[in-house]
């Protein structure tokens, strides 16, 4: 049977956990930007001590959503207020299922009173698609995926080029880039500035636990951007890295922001299986991966919600919205609180030990500085032989001079607790083709505050990143 | 002054081992290809257990050598003897200077009678174009350079494809993509097999220690090709892996050849004067890097013969070809050999562990699988505070679970030798972009035989890599 849905590569399946753990998708990266400019250590340090350049343009999915019921239907796809949602403002859209299980998220901008842009992943472009697609609103959509993975040698084309400008010495070179001060943007604010003869819009972004600029413009602009912004920099006097894909996606280990939660969509009924059925069998939640330790036969246990998340604060209740009732219900329960996991040196050390024995069994290889095996990752963290916690993204941190991972925990465990995750998967991995075989660790990570990063947690506006759990 | 030449460059520096050593060009990388298709750790192993796909259309140079002289011209630029070189052959191909250093080495292919394709880095292909542009030589030549190591999302063309298929079960893939068994191509010789619909030229080759062939042809033709090659290996049931770029360039350390030398062109009076002169200042000659712990005030320090890269038997001392004399003189000396290193398990971890202390200095990172952090790497290689020897290619093979390198020893250096190599470069780094700054440290590394992969030394044909040192 040809599989064209979602659905029926699940049934086809049987078992969608196994599925999606033995997923030939391979790894998850950060497409057509170089590995490195210089060296990812020097990469990483840039964003805490000079300043940093990510080019943006190329690892997420953009969808504009256009009409006269374009934020109406936006307002109730998402559990974001809408509320005091200006033109000169962004968001952090997360949408959820009826269940109140986390569908993803995406930066929304508000362009125009009827049109919006969100940019992200794909479950939640997916999702947002399939709700103008199931409703009857009066909005249209262009969708513009991200581009492949492995573009050997062919060009690639986008809609947009987006470049963020970070770290503390990053003012100087927008003063530079706009020919004089710029606005005074407020974070998650958006304004007008320029870029040598162009007239672009910025975000004031603040990503790599620093405050920045998100900017962006017609793909056609891109060299143009990009060679202003860096003759920007020298004239400023400011070392700019250049990131690559290899440093890029650990940057939010220090700021906090959990990129791959797995979405919430392989369970339920109703529209839920209606969105299934509307799924390709060549889409995210189809082909993705999890990788990790944890293998459970409930493939709802791999789902966190938005209070999880510390998502909680953006819902705006006075609205409806998909999956309201159930958040009404999961706000007063005792969910669990979004962590990082600072992990023990000595077994790191041990683990990448291993892989200079011959002969000898090893454990998962560590691979610096990114070692996530698949699109989600869920790796079991246990107390007292109970698992109290799933790591959800994992990277080294060259600032900090230690591995670092995003998760939950359960509501009692606290900050400091030394809890223990297993690295690696059971009986010598799944069929993935991310990782080679190998036999499970033990590494002791310190349950510690998100975001973990000094500079993020002491200068970063209100936004969830300054909720601290707990 | 505008430096238009390599010269002009130099003088402007001043002191060229300093100009090297602080190039800011940053990695010398294998371009275009993805960074890994499965993991870089199968990657290397499928090499020594099943087979594997490399992608060799965009990391070499090309020059296309045509006219009646050709043969006679190439004869007298390289060391090799042209004697038996049948239509039906292909050379490993390498130049030195009037003084007998090595420029550098490429492969030669011999199309017709009149015309022979060379592949391989840029000094050599350099060195060629320079030779035919001063004498009188009726030849023509055309030059295709290495692809961008940075693409960014643009389109790449180059005049041919190149893939080569490796590994034990690589011949059950020919015999699919051929359509029947192919012929018995001898080791470094030429046939025509069957890919598909295409018929494309075959080298016997075998670089990654097990038997392979090397295909080519126009480049429009590239992804025909390959699919032919992927479905030829399912048909086969053969566990073919794409090899990426990380995983790529280990390959070298495991069968023995070291692809970096530094050509041996920036001293020396009359032709290589004009040679520095006509080279630009945005060759790779002016623009390369040195890396490594080894610093001399002496630039020829770093340049290497052919005896001690075990090429010696290649010379056709019959015919008369730049740098005979000198290499006659060299003959009977006292050369150094090449060796693998193999890196002590303990201090390649301690050097790692380094980068789990926080507020510590720590040693120089080593990036896996491919720690090289220049166009040419000059590790100091000591015994008894004494340098004996140059540690000049590194890299760790997941096959042999080890930390190797290749290089040069002294006379009397032994197989089982341990000696000590300085890792990272002194006074915490030079200017170099692809190194973040560092302490140095000390590497026991054990002098072992080249090739060091066992596969390599028992099977391979006839030529310098079978030759053992000592």
């Amino acid at each position: 049977m040809t599989k064209s849905s979602l659905s029926d590569v699940m049934n086809a399946s049987g078992n969608v956990v196994e599925m999606l753990r033995n997923s030939k998708i391979g790894m998850y990266v950060y497409p057509v930007v170089a590995p490195e400019f210089t060296n990812w250590r020097d990469e990483q340090r840039a964003w805490r001590d000079s300043a940093v350049l990510f080019d943006q343009s190329h690892h997420m999915d953009e969808v504009i959503v256009e009409g006269p019921q374009a934020a109406e239907f936006l307002d109730h796809v998402g559990i974001n207020s809408f509320a005091n949602f200006d033109l000169n403002r962004a968001k952090h859209f997360v949408p959820v299922t009826p269940a109140g299980h986390v569908v993803g998220d995406m930066i929304i901008f508000r362009e125009r009173e009827d049109k919006f842009i969100l940019v992200g992943r794909a479950p939640t472009a997916n999702w947002v698609q399939f709700q103008q697609a199931i409703g009857k609103w009066n909005v249209r959509i262009h969708r513009d995926p991200r581009s492949p993975s492995r573009p050997d040698g062919k060009a690639v084309y986008r809609t947009h080029y987006r470049f963020q400008i970070q770290g503390p010495d990053a003012p100087k070179i927008f003063e530079k880039m706009n020919g004089g001060p710029v606005p005074d943007i407020k974070f998650f604010h958006v304004d007008w500035i320029n870029v040598g003869s162009k007239r672009v819009q910025a975000l004031r972004h603040g990503m790599a636990g620093a405050p920045g600029l998100e900017i962006w413009g017609p793909y056609a602009d891109l060299e143009y951007v990009r060679s202003v912004i860096l003759q920007s920099a020298r004239d400023a006097g400011v070392d700019l890295h250049q990131v690559g894909s290899r440093a890029y996606s650990t940057n939010t280990l220090e700021s906090g922001w959990i990129p791959s939660p797995l979405p919430g969509i392989y369970t339920g009924d109703g529209m839920m299986k209606e969105y299934r059925d509307w799924l390709g069998a060549d889409s995210y939640e189809a082909t993705g991966a999890i990788g990790g330790s944890f293998v459970s036969d409930n493939i709802e246990d791999y789902y966190v919600n938005p209070f999880e998340l510390g998502y909680g604060f953006y819902i705006g209740w006075k609205s409806d919205f998909i999956g309201k009732q159930a958040l009404e219900t999961m706000k007063d329960g005792r969910n669990r609180k979004k962590v990082t996991f600072e992990w023990n040196a000595e077994d790191v050390v041990k683990v990448i030990a291993s892989a200079f024995q011959p002969g000898e069994d090893h454990y998962k290889w560590i691979d610096f500085p990114q070692p996530n095996y698949a699109s989600t990752s869920a790796d079991m963290v246990m107390h007292d032989g109970k698992m109290v916690g799933m790591s959800m993204f994992n990277g080294y941190s060259y600032n900090e001079r230690c591995m670092l991972s995003l998760g939950v925990v359960d509501a009692d465990v606290q900050e400091g607790d030394v809890l223990t995750m297993i690295w690696g998967e059971p009986n010598g991995g799944t069929g993935k083709t991310s990782t080679e075989r190998h036999k499970q660790a033990e590494i002791r990570v310190r349950v510690s505050p998100t975001p973990y990063a000094r500079e993020a947690r002491e200068n970063y506006a209100e936004s969830w990143r300054t909720k601290r759990v707990g």
